[in-house]
Formats: C-alpha cells, sequence, structure tokens
C-alpha cells in the first residue's frame, strides 16, 4: 500500500473510532487505561529490548548523546510510562460535562455540554514515553489519536503500541481509538496534517524546526508549543528575598525546560542591591551572564556584552540575558515584544504594578511573586499534559484532558418555534 | 507603496493598537461604541451617497439581484447598524474575568483572566452593515481588527470607516485599534491570512468558495464557518404536533440562513402518519421536496427522487431533502456523516434518546424539541455574533464577544519556587 492510502486508511479508521471512544464511559475508558498500565509493566523487558534496537542504531547515525538519553527506554521509564497512565485514570472524566443551563425569553433552555475533539494527531521526537502519555490523555477526554513518533525510536513505540492495543482489546474498545504510524516515511506526516476530513487537530511535540514545518503545512487546526524565551522582572519594589530565591529559582531548578527564566529584568532603582548578589549565585552555577550596558557597569566584565538576538533567545542552557529597565512600562514592552507568550513573572509588593503586569503581559502564564517553573500541567492540577500552547486561541498554556475537548452548545425545549 | 508594504503596516499598526484597546476600560470602549453611532447616523445622506456609487457599479458589472440587494445601504439599514453598536455597548465586558481561583499544594494560588486574543483580521463580502458589527465586536472584546471587505462595497465601506476613526479619536483610541483596508487589491487578503507575527486569528464571512480559499492559504488560525447543512430527526417517539410545527419552522421561517433545516430524517413508524400532513405544509409554501425511496413510496411522485447529493447540500432555498430512518443509530450515523456540525435537532417525548442524541450528534448546537433556527447569536444571548463556527476548537455555534477572547493562567504567589 502506498504511504497515501495508508494514511486514508489510518484517518478513516481514527474517524469510525472516534465515534465510540466519545461514547465510552469513564469506567470502560479506565479500564482500557489500567490494561495498557498492566500490559507495559509486563512486557517490561520486551520493551527495553527493543528500545536497544533503536539505541544501537542512534549510536550508529551518530544521534548526539543528549537525544540518545532522550530516548533510552529502562524499567523505571516503563513503571513511569504505567503510573502516568494510572494517574490519567484517576483524573476526573472532562466529557459531557454540562453547564450553564438557563432559560432564554423564548423558553428553550440552553447550556453547553464538553466533548472530545474528535481525532487528534500528534507528532513528536524521541522519547517513547510520550507514546503512552499522549495515547493515555485521548484516549482518556474521549478522542481518537493517530501517533506519529520519530524514527529514531520506531521499534520502541511499536512495542508500547502492541501493549496500548491489548488494553484496548480488553476493555472492549476498537484499535482504531489510537493508531501508532507503522511508517517513518515523512510523507506519512505531510498526509496526516493535510487531512481536515479525518484529522481534527494536530498537536506537535517537539523542536522549533519540527513546530514551524507542521504549521506551515497544516491544513488542520495546530496546537503549537513554539518555544519557552520567559522573563522574570524585578520590580523597584520587589522584596528582594523574594526576587533572589524566584530568579535563582526560574533559572537554575532545570536549564532544560520551557517554563525555564531565559531574560531577566531589573528596575535601574534595585539593580545595584540586587544584581551582584543574584550574580554570585549565578557563576557559583555555572551560569553565563549576558547583560546590557547597564548590567556591566554594575557586574563587570565578566558579563558577556548581551546582542539583540540574545533577548529573543530560548538557551534551554545554564545561559542568562540581563538587563536593567528604567520602569515597569519599558518591562512590559520588552516582555510583549521579545518574549514568547508563554509565562512571565512580577516580583513586586506592589499593588497597582502588580495588576498592570497581570492584565497587560501578553503570555498564557502570568505569575507574582512565583517562579516560572510552576507554568507546568502537574503544578497547576491538570494531572498530564499533552504540551504547553503558546497560541492564543483555544487553549493558552498546559494543555490538559480539557484542552483536548471543546464545549458545544445544547438547546432542551418543548416544541418552541422562531417567531 | 507596493500591497506587501502596505499591509506590513496595517499588521504594525494593528499589533501595536491592540496593546492600547486591551487596557482601555469598558467606558472608554463603550464611549467609541455610541461616539461610532453617533456618526453613523448624523452621515447617514452621505452613506448612502457612497452606497449610490457601489450600486451603480454594481448594476453595471451585472451583479446578480440577490447580491444587489444584499449591498443597499437604506437609512434604515445606517439605523440598524448604529443600534447594534449601542446593543454592543450594553453587553457585559468579558475582558479581564477572572475565574476558578484556587490554591495549589505549592501555595501558589492559581487563576484565569479572559483576555483579548490581540489582532482579529475579518473578511467578508457584500453587506456593507458587517463593517459596523465586525468594529464594534472587536472593538468590545478588546481586540484590534483589520476588515477587509467585498470590493464591490468599497466606497460604502469606507464612508463606515470615517465614522470608526471619528468615534474612536473621540474616545482617544488611536486609529489602528480598527483599520478598513484602502485596497481591493487581492494580493492583500492573501498578505492578511499570512503574517502570524501581527495578526492572531481570521475570520472569513462569506460563501464557502472564500471560506474555502483562506483555509487553505491561511498561515494564521481561521475560525470558520462552512456551511449550515441541518437536520431534524423525528423520532418514533415525537409528539406529532410538535414535530410538525418544528420541521415547519425549521424549514420555512428563513430560506436563505445557515441555521435552516435542509434535511428532514423521520423514523419509519411514524413517517406513514406525519410525512403527509408535513407535505401538504410544505407544497401549500412552494417548498420543493427530494426524498428516499420510502418518502416517495409515502407521498407519491411528486417527490422528486433524491441524489446522494441532495444529502450534502445546503440549499439556501426552499427545497428539502427527505429520509426515512429505520432507527436513531442510523438518523445519528447519517447526521454525523452528511451533515456539517452546524445545527441539528431530534423531536421525541423518549429521555434516552434525547440524551443518546444530545452526546453521540456531533455538532455546534444539537437541540430537543425546539427548530434549528434557534441557533443564533441573539437568541442564545449573545448579543450580535461575529459569526458562526463548524469549526471544533477554541468556539463552536454562535460566536460572540466571548468567542474573541481566551483566557490565561493567572499564578498570585508570596515568593514560591519550584522544590
Amino acid at each position: 500500500m502506498n504511504v497515501q492510502d495508508y494514511m486514508l486508511s489510518v484517518g478513516q479508521a481514527a474517524r469510525a473510532a472516534s465515534r465510540a471512544i466519545a461514547r465510552a464511559d469513564t469506567n470502560q475508558k479506565n479500564r482500557a487505561l489500567h490494561a495498557i498500565a498492566d500490559a507495559l509493566l509486563r512486557d517490561s523487558a520486551k520493551l527495553i529490548a527493543a528500545n536497544a534496537l533503536d539505541l544501537a542504531a542512534a549510536r550508529q547515525n551518530g544521534l548526539e548523546p543528549a537525544l540518545v538519553d532522550r530516548l533510552a527506554v529502562s524499567a523505571a521509564t516503563v513503571e513511569s510510562m504505567a503510573e502516568g497512565l494510572r494517574q490519567i485514570a484517576a483524573l476526573p472524566d472532562p466529557v459531557g460535562e454540562m453547564d450553564d443551563f438557563t432559560y432564554r425569553p423564548s423558553g428553550i433552555q440552553l447550556g453547553k455540554m464538553r466533548v472530545p475533539l474528535g481525532v487528534v494527531g500528534i507528532i513528536y521526537e524521541s522519547r517513547p514515553n510520550v507514546t503512552a502519555d499522549a495515547a493515555g490523555l485521548c484516549l482518556k477526554s474521549g478522542n481518537a489519536a493517530i501517533l506519529r513518533g520519530g524514527s529514531e525510536a520506531f521499534h520502541s513505540n511499536q512495542a508500547i503500541a502492541a501493549c496500548v492495543h491489548e488494553g484496548l482489546a480488553a476493555a472492549g474498545l476498537p484499535a482504531g481509538v489510537v493508531q501508532i504510524l507503522e511508517t517513518t516515511d515523512r510523507a506519512a506526516v505531510t498526509a496526516l496534517v493535510t487531512m481536515p476530513d479525518y484529522v481534527d487537530v494536530i498537536v506537535p511535540r517537539g523542536g522549533k524546526g519540527l513546530i514551524e514545518r507542521i504549521s506551515r503545512e497544516a491544513r488542520v487546526p495546530v496546537i503549537k508549543h513554539l518555544h519557552g524565551n520567559c522573563h522574570v522582572y524585578i520590580d523597584e519594589r520587589a522584596d528582594l528575598d523574594k526576587a533572589f530565591a524566584i530568579a535563582l529559582n526560574a533559572k537554575t531548578h532545570r536549564y532544560g525546560t520551557c517554563n525555564t527564566m531565559e531574560s531577566l529584568l531589573v528596575h535601574q532603582a534595585v539593580a545595584g542591591a540586587i544584581l551582584p548578589r543574584l550574580a554570585e549565585a549565578y557563576w557559583d552555577k555555572g551560569v553565563e551572564l549576558r547583560g546590557c550596558e547597564r548590567t556591566r557597569d554594575i557586574l563587570g566584565n565578566k558579563v558577556v556584552a548581551a546582542t539583540a538576538e540574545d533577548w529573543e533567545t530560548e538557551y534551554l542552557a545554564p545561559i542568562l540575558a540581563v538587563k536593567v529597565v528604567d520602569s515597569l512600562d519599558e518591562a512590559i514592552e520588552h516582555i510583549n515584544e521579545h518574549g514568547s507568550h508563554h509565562t512571565d513573572a512580577i516580583v513586586t509588593e506592589d499593588y497597582s504594578r502588580s495588576r498592570r503586569f497581570l492584565r497587560e503581559v501578553d503570555s498564557a502564564s502570568v505569575m507574582v511573586n512565583a517562579s516560572t517553573r510552576f507554568a507546568d500541567g502537574f503544578e497547576y492540577g491538570l494531572g498530564a499534559e499533552i504540551g504547553i500552547s503558546t497560541d492564543k486561541i483555544h487553549a493558552r498554556g498546559p494543555v490538559g484532558l480539557e484542552g483536548l475537548t471543546s464545549q458545544k452548545w445544547v438547546v432542551l425545549g418543548d416544541g418552541q418555534i422562531r417567531q
């Protein structure tokens, strides 16, 4: 079968299965989730063996060590996949939630019902545990999923697929509910993102290159997580101990996550007091500082001069851009202009400034006196997340079960007609 | 200036203005809406004179009489535009609404704030009153708008634009808040839908051809209203008097609207009882019936034999496709397969069947014992609507002020850091 025909058959199976999973009750979906978890644990050795094939190929192909690391599946990885599925089973089921019923003047009673999106296509790179996560989130939210993992994880993903299908069958659900593509042909991705009749939304997870390419090609709506260029702004009226703790945590808690601070903005009135103390702590941890001229005036030449590009960069590394600003206005403007609308925080004790920051910073998460590292599905109480959206429509920020649903209108009448 | 440069300058002005309008308080936005309404009423004669130029050109170019009608602006049209703006002013302001604040285990307090989308591009055809409506809805919801009306309404739209800008200035808002394109070059549309840096969402309003073209070209999310192939299903357990009233109203209240029924499905157990009565009433009103074989067995050869195409067609005319079905399952499957996910209704007194229809029919509006004609922003209490979405993500069904906003996450902390 050629790729076009294969993808058409996948799309048709997904559309048909989406009706079955949309109707499934919560118990049936949870039974499937637990059955998949059981199968994964039982097949742990098989999964690790399949993964070994991928790892050997990756090393042979000279994949970067960091990527090889992300690809590796251990017994602990399998346990955490299974645990993730059990946590999804424990989350409340959003499907069918009804809200906001009120009578309209015509006598109809109008409300909303939360419903699955239908068929969700997920395109991701290297990490095989995404396969289990994504399958679980789509299943619980009543969607059919078409998963396209990286070619470097092909054997691992097929082994996980076998467990997923066993779990679906055990719960009496069709195999079309979760399909993991059996091809690594690039044309399959193009087909997937251009089948609006069979796919309702695409979630790409991966590097900026992948996401930009998908967004360009897609003829289906995309929920995308482009990048996280997050800021902390230390205001003139900040509590400097809180500022120190937050700015340090937001940068150094983990370097490779999208909610890590990449640029620090400091009001000029407190720059002299807070920057030397912070710089010491950053340098202790091996963080390179790149600063504006005023930052370098305070901290000296150990700070590299920042270029225009630094303000735009998601380092994902122990590097931090630092800028001294004259005002809250300048900070807000800088963030809206150079940030990625992901997560930004102000440190201040000033009521009015905190309100302005919350309202005017155009980001998916805006914070007062808290570390940007909190922008995360688990910290927000969503459970697992399918990604963190930097889009503005549908869902912003961490996307959990609710982000994989939408609301339809329900009208309950007694024979009403339009006059 | 070439079209590319012109559109870039429009996009930049819109992005800058979007920050100002997002910050504007409700009073300021309402002042602008009333000032625009005042200017429209004062300039009524000017608008009608500008419209006369468009009408003369339309007639000269042999535009269809129905389209010439839609293009015409009378004193009553101007009054209804002004009244529409005053109604938008009277609606609650969704911007800044905060909800769902709860403490998380880490001690952060997490909630959501409703915020504008940013810059909304609206592309529409002939009817000049859309210009005032769309400007008003975007303004009230805190968005900057870029409006591209049909070339056949160019003079009318420019005259309305002058009033809009006068109203914005009177309220101290920048002109960039509502820009009405001063070119009819097709390349301007292509530029508008491919500027993700300056435009956050596109709303196309018009025929299927326009919307399909925009969706194909767009590199920006699109909220689209593709078409309305709406169904009424008369169940075996329907109250036949309600069924008669609803089926008649849903088809004949107005023929040209998207929430008009285009296909009638009737359970075989009641087809013999209800169809002859309904057919009489339809024929009295000049509605042509196209039926399946069983329908023709009951109603005779006056009913044209329906082809496969009839089940897919939005007639927007006094034509109705009629099908006798064996079961609720067949009805639901027919609607999900052939409908357009717009609005579908069941007539039944059966509790369990009503629940299944509501849950399983995958449409933006699902109704029990009410006419599909209720699917409308005014009937739903949203006030004016920017369109009726047949998409599944973001907003389904009538899109009012809330559909032009999204929610961001707000984190209120006291110095919390991730452990």
